[in-house]
């Protein structure tokens, strides 16, 4: 990350250090030393300056040190400094500014006690990296819609107007509600089409971390952006429920790629708390494959699965959340740093020409001002 | 669901209330009201009723709510009616009929004491959905194999008929056998070859939900169809083994396509119970892919692993199956109506055609004439 | 497996008793006086030697038993036994030798209470199985890379020397260490050039079954065998700490195929254990992709998730290992024999030419000498 860097979350933004003030010069020079100690032997074997890149490469396939002269070096070295450039650009645009932020709490308007949230299903231009627009269905023109948070018991309306080609509806993921509030069309209700609206009127049944979502065509339509969170706050709070810093992370890998929250690295947003804070994440995925979520630096504790508290709470620093299902994990963040937080199918994270996708970092600040 | 539907469950004929009675008038009305209004707002800026469709679909394609045009609007509406119908004529097909019926429990014949099963491995054609026949191998004539059904402790001799062109040999996938019957050639037994035969027989050593399939050239073998349901009571019972409904649900993803207990929606088999009763659910996954089934308005509570009671019982709604696993859970069946069930890996069960493959219902009784 | 197999574990030569000897003869022929009888049938109903194979299997295509004559059978045994043979060949093989054994221990040097390992990264080339020849990117020449294994609260110094024609670096995946000891290169430290050297050096923080692996270019370079366990274990142990047998199983689907501890089958390595002996198998994925892996014979009891102690040990035969997660499992082995031990995506595990990939064998010896 640059030295102008700053990570943005919300109205807060907080200046991220550089990696070389924080690296050790002194054991980074001593390892040069080392280095050009053992170059030093391979080069004393084998010096033929003259050796073409491809036959260096050659030598270098054969799989003994002693082929490595100075050439396949230097040129191994060029190559090296090729890609590394490609890698530390990704790094240092972290974290990227796209137009459009999803997953943005929706306020609701109050009618006799009611909680009216109004969602608008469209067509829109997405951009998922910096340059990168894509197709996009959404709600409210997010991706992922507009985060809805009430709480047990709550009478909530959620008014969908479908402005979309195609019909659809929503399903509330989760949410234990009366079947025609189910959100399947031919089954609970009739499709709502295009131009039409159609409105979800219920008491909340039960905490938890949930989704909203079109179930219809939705293996496409899901894909293309309809889906939130649907966050029920419990009316028992227990310690888990104060989290100093509470988030939700929404894996995809539909028509848009490989994103958190709607957005790809570099432009996904870090998770920024300060040290010593309890950190909840809510971990939901909308896609369609598994997506093994890899903590470094500290671990988690799973609290809830589907938004039910798990009866005995378990650690772990990858954890597998497989398509439809959520998990809330809380962190202790004990440990200060910026932390490389990514998917663990390296493939849906990082290519020779460097990190993207299912990539973002947790920062855990010393004080208010930097990191570590 | 059409009127005429029924849930056919063994000998029950269960009518199936239709939707259009449970629906409500007054609140699908209203939003009829709410579309034309919000509809009026976008016809008012653009009218231009001469655009062809795919000029109109490309204006949609903008992303502005103002491309919405009158006629951009009926064109959307007429391809959502096609699609619609679509989807609307899988549902109201749901149960389809079809040839065969997997996973029928098999009585055993009584030997001085041993419970004796026999089961003839063959070609047979297979309808996973209506009009859709496949090459199988099977069990009995049955995709799944017949269901068997026993208590720890029972001495239980197998017969296996090979009538197949492949040799073939079972394994009891979960059972803790002698090594000489864990049916895996070459290592354990020679291969059954065509026209043989082959006895196991043990006592039963432990009690769970287990499955049988054969263990030679498998990833054919398995994926064609033999395998099957292996259930063994406990010889002590807990409340769980109790359940008012016990249903087994067997995934699988290879040449049949996307199927449970061998077939495909809209003919697979809904679960059905009435209001108030305990079902339990042995998920089996005898596939090649992960599935995390989602239940719609009830929650699952996992009591078993394997076979094996878990310490700690806990709840769900989407439960991750990967191959070989099997779960047992219970849902207490509180909330009346028909509930989707179905993969959340979405192109497991829906396309731009409607729902498919891994899709049926949990259909939840008020009494025992109508649902919900 | 041959009567002339050999089951090697480190120095221990395991005689492996064969199948014809454990086999029960008297079981085998009264199921040869079964298939004569069952074959009779069919063979009264259409004797029609003359027809060709091909028409024989276009018959047996039919699915029905009345096309199985005697020809047809004659053929399908052919077949059958031409199969089998592959089959039996790989079986036969196992475990076979090849160059190169990975996760082997490496002992450290100490300097000055710090345990000092050196790790050089290069390419070479790899035996996966008998003849077949891969490029290996290699901790000192070995995949997966050495063993390292220290204790809670140690001073380790991991030296690593970059011969890779790439810049690299280590992660300590699971190790909650000072940020700059994290190993993400542009986050945390430098990339370490060709021919470079970099040191890490930390007190271990945590215990557990944790990885090491690079974290440039990851997509690419663990796939090529930049990986290992590095085991931690507890200043304050308990009873699972005392196992008898304590093995490491990497999983793997990258560029060298499907592998455990970088061989596949029939090279793979067999785990053994005496009967009545506690066995603790950690398992860890480097793969890409999800492996449930099947134990048969014998459940397994989970006592840790990502080296963390699980709150309620539970226990399954079929245990999911997603990519980045670590899970340890107890065996009691009390039941003696050569158990398959293998992935149950079963394209993972054969072909209709025989096993192969993510398949090896738990042997649970009656005695010193022989098994069961």
């Amino acid at each position: 990350m640059s030295d102008t860097a700053v990570v943005e979350t919300g109205d807060a933004r907080v200046p991220v250090e550089t990696l070389d003030t924080r690296t050790s010069r002194r054991r980074f020079l001593r390892n040069g030393g080392l280095a050009a100690l053992s170059l030093g032997v391979a080069s004393a074997c084998k010096p033929s300056a003259t050796k073409s890149p491809a036959v260096a490469q050659q030598g270098a396939a054969a799989g003994t040190a002693a082929s490595q002269d100075t050439s396949s070096v230097a040129s191994a070295r060029a190559n090296a400094d090729a890609m590394d450039a490609m890698h530390e650009k990704g790094i240092k645009a972290f974290p990227a500014k796209t137009a459009g932020l999803g997953n943005q709490r929706l306020e609701p308007v109050m009618d006799k006690g009611v909680k009216v949230f109004e969602l608008t299903a469209k067509k829109i231009q997405w951009e998922t990296e910096p340059g990168h627009l894509v197709e996009a269905w959404a709600y409210n023109d997010q991706v992922p819609g507009p985060q809805i948070r009430v709480k047990e018991g709550e009478r909530v309306r959620v008014i969908l107007h479908n402005q979309l080609p195609e019909s659809t509806a929503i399903h509330f993921h989760g949410l234990e509600l009366p079947n025609d509030m189910d959100g399947v069309p031919f089954i609970t209700q009739p499709p709502v089409k295009p131009g039409e609206s159609f409105t979800y009127e219920f008491v909340v049944p039960n905490a938890g971390s949930n989704m909203y979502h079109s179930h219809h065509n939705s293996a496409k339509q899901v894909g293309l952006g309809l889906l939130g969170a649907f966050i029920v706050e419990p009316t028992v709070t227990t310690v888990n429920d104060h989290a100093d810093v509470d988030e939700v992370l929404i894996l995809n890998d539909g028509a848009h790629g490989y994103t958190f929250n709607g957005k790809s690295f570099p432009a996904t947003q870090p998770l920024v708390a300060k040290l010593g804070q309890k950190l909840r994440i809510r971990f939901m995925n909308e896609g369609m494959m598994i997506h093994p979520m890899h903590l470094h630096g500290m671990h988690m504790t799973v609290i809830a699965k589907d938004g039910w508290p798990v009866p005995a709470p378990w650690k772990c620093d990858t954890l597998n959340v497989a398509p439809g299902e959520r998990y809330d994990v809380m962190v202790n963040c004990n440990n200060p740093g910026t932390w490389a937080f990514h998917c663990h199918i390296l493939q849906h994270a990082e290519s020779d020409h460097g990190m993207f996708g299912m990539v973002t970092a947790l920062v855990v600040q010393k004080d208010s001002k930097s990191i570590a």
